[in-house]
């Protein structure tokens, strides 16, 4: 199959969409950033890459770094980490804090806020220095020592994060949370400024395409631990969007407010796709739209 | 691999398990099963068939049924399904009136009661004779004339369905039923009494890993209903059980009370189990392992 | 103080309002009543009446009547009611269903419509021909032979209380309905059938402002009763308007769609009010304005 | 009536209850009161004053305060104070939270904690030195320059107060928080730190059942206001319990998690009651009884 053509087809069709979403305008940062970029990048395990528009440019990844906080905490605390989250999806992010309540402090999963701040407790509590010893996790699962938290960017995310602190103070009521609330704030909120382009994210997320392991068969982390966090991903990774990324799109994948999405298919490949305007749900409008054509076009679905 | 040793392993350690959950006992027909049956059947995509214990036996396929239905409202409306209800993974089923209330009568999705109470209203109101014609339809989809309702269970929901017809008269007063709902209950509960054996459920179910065909290639459904259903299993396919299901288990499926699973590996085979005993949250609590075992020992999950 | 010039003050300044709120829809014979219906009268418990406008017509009293049904089953079964039902406010009519599922069956108040089906159960349960009897009941408690149920507004609360039968299902399902569910809301839209105007409703409550009483001295029930009814009316009274009633009021009192208000200062007087138009709460827009207006200007409420 | 000899017989039959109910445990200050500590004071308004036991001791108001800090801010802000508010009973205060969420940062009512964090953050607006100028205000209202925050409650609250800490949050990302989250809960933890005795806080609340005059009919604030007030009480003063102390007692009033209940019978009575230890809902145990036994032996209830 001609996988660069299909991408140059889905790139060109969705590009003059007219109604391209709204960008976030949360914080300066975000608000900023030009609705008009739209790029992709796939990387099959085999090696091979196709890449179309901007996939070379990097935007802040936001949520998507979830996914790495989690699979960090899960080299340190391994299923003890379910002690003090599920792994359920969870419906309506407008009313999290009265789940996080009626639950009594246990979040649904690591993937709505409130599981990602606990996630980050648990890497306070494990990392010597926290920023730093994240971010060099990062750069090794990617394999690029280039990338960076965007520290204006995290600055904005703690001015205006009211409901994380609420949430945090919840948490630490149910005695959920370890460390303390600001340390912890401050940890969460430079994970959400990591900036990655398309590329740099499908090459980080390369390993759970691939069981586990980089391009040359070096393992980083156990199969199990990849199947696991697909699953994850799979049932929680957009929010209460979940349900329809599944039926549309049929992959594991996670998505953040800055308007990158990522996906996998086990065994197949990775997907990465950044469009900055998001849909009712906070999902990038036309990467959603990017990648159901693509798994419509190709087949690769893993339904 | 040899499959057939790989289910005789499992079936011969869970079966001496001392806590083997507990049998569904709302209704006489379900809690006078016998809590020592067990048993699992397995269909490869290229035609071969492994079974071990009860797997031949008819046991009440209860939600399973749900699966049944949406298929058939499918082939009558399509797409329209979804302005009736959602396909998003609704957390928990002790509070569904609530969420019922607060979305205004619109179901999460199809496999929770509310939404295949709408299902069954959509069926109502396309089939001639409604009872009948999705009998019919069951038996052509698993190529089997002997696949009936058990009058008397359907009786049994019936006279305790209080929750079943709240649920209903919930849904009519937001006009999210259409006909009367003592006929839609009726119809319900008359699906859910549905009994099959393992080894039938697993030839049912053969086109959804199928792409929607049977094993000689002739189509049933088309590819992306077949893939559609397929993820609305894996998202929504054992009530707040999903995620951990996904996690664990790794493939799209779905449980009844009865203590009945099925499970499909798209373009790889099905699988079904059935152990009566059920965990707290409504699963067959050695069906659960059963499968956790096949997909961990064979490496063929999804993810 | 002159008390008729006080109502007459009132009368002509609100007839003139030019918004005076939306008649109930839902059934044809609530809808068909003329907007600009508007009556008081007022009793004193020293036998003094005064009135104004339309006191003399009856209307239906709707919800009103629950405050006779929860006295009668008091006579019955005395405090052992509170096993079945709560005497806490209840905040959003909205989700009266999620919270009647959160708390289990147990309805929060007799005047949410929930826990008025409760008590009618309980009537079903005690009373040898319900609806007859209980209109005997209330004729005897207001004096008045002539007082009935309207036959056509009980059946056409029946075709559209999909949320009623919604409610008494999901309550029976907790067990806290003991009848046959069809017979305990026929019931139930009977009760909400009986018609009275102003005058009549001012005399049925006479009693709940005179320590049970009649004005010759006779006991209809005891002071405790009494008392303890018109706590529950205080806080329970306008569904979630009880707390702006208590406070812009400032009497214990009753509302029904209808647009009828009864309110009584224990020792002092009792009062009835009627204008069909409804505010968004379902409270009567002018009864409530008369209200505050006749505390006002009197000084005569409880606080 | 001699009330003296009312007191005595209540407090000499409580006294020996052997079950007391349990003392708030979360502070040490708290933890560490006598359980046998019990005393009553009454104050008419014409003057006399009964009273028994430990009515002279000093203890922590804790939300007894909320009502000075309520009406202080209406003196400020009037009626402007319901457009950052409502006055309607709130259920449930397990899930303060999920409520609030879901009503978008409109507390129920100024008694919850989270409409007593918008009427602190009211007076940290208006007030220049908000707790020096809230202590005078408190002084000159209970006419006593004795009366005292306690440094370390206060200081012990914050170190727990986490709910707080996230209801204020929550809050604030619905903009009904104008001034810094650390200073608004200095203040409002300072307000729940000070202390009274049962004499002190029947003066304090005297000119509420007094239509907003002191004793030699001096006004502090109008009987408008004093009603009102009043009303608040009534319908919001004891948490989920509020109905069922109109219910039992029948007077407006509100309680402290340090044990104390103040209630006021308009233009009859002031009576303050002490007991340390709570019943499940977070209410003086014995200081209920009192207040019930002492409404049931005098007849003296608003109902």
């Amino acid at each position: 199959m001609d996988f660069q053509q299909v991408l140059e087809d889905i790139h060109s069709q969705l590009k003059t969409t007219p109604y391209k979403g709204v960008v976030a305008s949360y914080i300066p940062e975000l608000a900023k950033v030009d609705i008009n970029r739209f790029g992709i990048h796939l990387r099959m395990l085999t090696g091979e890459q196709y890449a179309v528009g901007d996939y070379d440019i990097p935007f802040s990844i936001q949520s998507i770094s979830k996914v790495l906080s989690l699979t960090l905490a899960l080299k340190y605390v391994g299923n003890e980490l379910w002690k003090r989250m599920d792994v359920e999806p969870s419906g309506d992010p407008f009313n999290f804090l009265s789940l996080l309540e009626l639950e009594r402090g246990i979040p649904r999963n690591p993937f709505i806020n409130a599981g990602a701040l606990v996630v980050s407790d648990v890497l306070v509590s494990h990392l010597k220095n926290p920023k730093e010893d994240f971010l060099a996790f990062v750069r090794e699962l990617a394999d690029d020592e280039t990338i960076c938290f965007n520290p204006s960017v995290a600055a904005s995310e703690k001015e205006t994060g009211f409901r994380n602190a609420a949430a945090t103070n919840l948490l630490k009521s149910f005695r959920n949370i370890h460390n303390n609330v600001d340390e912890v704030l401050d940890f969460y909120f430079h994970l959400c400024s990591i900036e990655m382009s398309c590329k740099q994210l499908s090459k980080t997320f390369f390993k759970f395409a691939n069981s586990g392991m980089n391009i040359k068969g070096k393992p980083f982390m156990t199969p199990s631990q990849a199947k696991r966090v697909n699953a994850i991903m799979l049932t929680c990774g957009f929010y209460d969007e979940a349900g329809e990324f599944a039926f549309e799109v049929g992959l594991p994948g996670k998505s953040g407010v800055g308007g990158g999405i990522v996906a996998v298919h086990p065994g197949k490949y990775c997907i990465a796709a950044w469009a900055p305007g998001l849909n009712v749900k906070g999902n990038s409008l036309l990467g959603m739209q990017a990648l159901e054509q693509f798994t419509t076009k190709t087949g690769l679905s893993i339904f």
